[in-house]
C-alpha cells in the first residue's frame, strides 16, 4: 500500500499561524533581537503587547520608535497594537511583571496571556523566565537559546494579509532568508490584493444571499471556487466594485463570470465577445473559459484576445508567403 | 521618524514553526481532514501522537495505512513516529483521554500534551473538547471553526528539513494553495539538500574547532557565513565529502574557498584558475568571487569559467570583423 500515499518529510517542526488577536504578549528585552520580535509581534494584530526593559541606550531606535509612536500613525507605527513599555529590568525573582500581564489578560476577559518572548543578554534571567512560563504553561521563546524555545520564527515575508515563512528548523537560517528573497520575487504583485478583493466578493456574496444553513453555505463556497479559480491572481487584485458588482450578477443565473466578461476596457469587450462566440460554437469549457490554455492551476493562462490576434496574423503571414511562393513559382514555370 | 522603518503588515497572524519533538500530541477524528492533520503531525516529528477515532468505515484510508504501518516503512509511513489508536468515540464527559495523553506526557518526562487537534463532524463534542483544553491551557484547533482556533494551519510544501508555509489567515485558502504551487516551482532543486550539507559543513567545523566560548561560537558563524554566501544553493546541494574536507582546510588558513576552488571536476579546476588569476591580480573580491555578477543574495550568478569564455568569443568575433571592416575599406580604397 506504500507509495500511493505522500512520503513523510521530516522537518522537526509544525508550521502554524498562531491566532493571537485575543492575547497579550509579553516581550522581555529591546536590543535589535527584540526589535525584530516587535515587528512581528505588532504585524500579528495581538490585543496587546508588554515590554519590559529598562529606558536605557540600549532599547534599539526602531523598537524605541514603535514604542512610542503616535497611535495615529498606523502601519507606520505600531500599526494599531497598544504597547505598553514597563520601563525596567525584569524582576526574575517574584516574576511579578508575568504576573501583571497574566492577570491583565484575565480580568479583561481576553484570551490572557498568550506567550512570552525573551531576547536578552542576561542567560541566567532568561532561564529563569523560561522555567516559570513552562510551569505556567505559557508558550515560551528565548531568542538564540534552542532548549528554551517552545517554538522558532523562520524567515518571513508579508503583503498584506498574505504571509509566507519559510522555516529550516534552526538548521539554516541564512539559507532560509536568501529562500525567502528568491520566493519573493515569484509572488505575483497584487498577491495581498488579491486576496482582499476575494474577501470582499465572498462578503458581498452574503449580503446577496445570507442563509446559514449548511447547504447555503456550500453553495456559496461552490460558487467562490468555480470564479476565483478562472481569474488570475493578477486579475482578482483588479476586481473593482463595478467588476465585483457584475460577478455577483453571475450568482443569481448560477454562472462564474471570468475576468473578461466583466472587465471595463474596450480589449477585454472584444474578448469577452470571442468567448461568448466560443461559447456559443461549443468550442469553450463549461466555466466558460479556453479549455486549452490553462495553468497547472486551472487558470486561463492568456487573453483570448491576444490568442485570437495571434492567431489571425499567423495565418495572414502563412497566406501571403504561400501566395508569393506560388506566384513566384508559376512565373518561373512561365518563363 | 516614519518612513525609515519596515510598515506594519497586518496579517493577523503569528507564523511560527512549532517544537513538537518532547510533545505527544491529541487528533480526535479520522476522516479526510483529520488524515491531512496527521500527514503535518508525522513531517512535525513529535515525541508521540495520539488518534481517538472508533474503527468504523468513516476511517480515511490514508489514515488507516498511517496508523497501522509498519515501522520501518519510514518516510513511506509513519515516518517513525509512535501512533496510538484509541479505538473509540471521544469520551466528552469525562474527558479521559485527554488526561490520559495528559498523564504519559507528565509521566515520560516529556513535554507534555503539546497540542489537541479536532476534526469531528460532531459540533457539539468539538465544541466540548476546545472549552477544557482552554481550561488546561492546552492550545487547540478545532478544524473550520476559526472561534475554537488557537492556531491556523496554512498550506504548507515540504523538501527535507525545510518547510515552507503559506497563510493568509483564513482569508483566502485558496489563493493561499494557489501561491504554494507557484512558490514551489520557484525554490531550486536541491534546497533541502543544501540544509543539510550546510549542517554537515557546520558539525565537521564543530569537530576541527570544538571551543565552546563566545568568541569561537563567533569566528566559526562569521566563517560560515563567508563560505556559504559565496555558494549558490544548487552548489551547496553538490557539496560531497571530498569537497567539504577541501572547504574545511580554508579555516586555518582564514580563507572561504568557493565552489569552483574545490569542485573536482575539470572545467570547474579551470574556473579555480581563473579566480586564483583574478585575485592575484586583484580584480576579484577579498572573498576570491568576481566583485561584479552577483545576484541580489550577494552569491556568483555565473561559473567565472562560462563568463571568461564568453569575453573570450565576444572579443575574437569583434576583432575578426574590425579586421574584414578595415580589409573591405582598405581594398575599397585601393579600387
Amino acid at each position: 500500500m506504500s507509495g500511493e500515499y505522500p512520503l513523510v518529510e521530516p522537518t522537526g517542526s509544525l508550521l502554524l499561524a498562531w491566532q493571537v488577536s485575543r492575547e497579550s504578549i509579553l516581550l522581555v528585552g529591546a536590543g535589535p533581537v527584540a526589535s525584530s520580535r516587535l515587528y512581528h509581534l505588532v504585524c500579528a494584530q495581538p490585543r496587546k503587547i508588554y515590554v519590559v526593559a529598562p529606558d536605557d541606550d540600549n532599547v534599539d531606535p526602531e523598537m524605541r520608535y514603535r514604542m512610542t509612536a503616535d497611535p495615529d500613525a498606523g502601519a507606520g507605527g505600531n500599526g494599531g497594537v497598544e504597547i505598553e513599555w514597563i520601563k525596567r529590568k525584569y524582576s526574575e525573582h517574584d516574576h511579578a511583571d508575568l504576573q501583571l500581564v497574566l492577570q491583565d489578560g484575565q480580568g479583561g476577559g481576553g484570551g490572557g496571556l498568550g506567550m512570552v518572548l525573551v531576547a536578552t543578554d542576561d542567560a541566567t534571567l532568561s532561564t529563569r523566565i523560561c522555567a516559570e512560563c513552562r510551569r505556567l504553561r505559557i508558550p515560551v521563546n528565548v531568542a538564540d537559546v534552542p532548549p528554551e524555545c517552545d517554538f522558532y520564527f523562520g524567515s518571513v515575508l508579508r503583503r498584506g494579509a498574505l504571509s509566507v515563512m519559510v522555516s529550516t528548523n534552526g538548521k539554516g537560517p541564512r539559507i532560509a532568508a536568501r529562500l525567502r528573497r528568491r520566493i519573493e520575487k515569484s509572488i505575483p504583485d497584487g498577491a495581498g490584493e488579491a486576496i482582499a478583493r476575494v474577501g470582499d466578493l465572498r462578503a458581498a456574496l452574503r449580503r446577496v444571499e445570507p442563509g446559514k444553513g449548511n447547504d447555503a453555505i456550500a453553495q456559496r463556497m461552490q460558487w467562490m471556487i468555480r470564479v476565483s479559480d478562472q481569474w488570475s491572481i493578477e486579475q482578482l487584485a483588479r476586481m473593482d466594485p463595478d467588476m465585483r458588482h457584475r460577478v455577483l450578477q453571475g450568482w443569481a443565473t448560477d454562472s462564474a463570470p471570468s475576468y473578461y466578461d466583466v472587465a471595463p476596457a474596450r480589449i477585454n469587450s472584444l474578448a469577452a465577445l470571442g468567448l461568448r462566440a466560443g461559447r456559443a460554437v461549443g468550442l469553450l469549457g463549461p466555466g466558460g473559459s479556453c479549455p486549452v490554455d490553462r495553468d497547472p492551476d486551472g487558470n486561463v493562462r492568456r487573453c483570448p484576445f491576444v490568442l485570437g490576434m495571434t492567431g489571425f496574423v499567423t495565418g495572414l503571414v502563412t497566406a501571403s508567403v504561400a501566395v508569393a511562393a506560388w506566384h513566384r513559382y508559376s512565373s518561373m514555370s512561365r518563363r
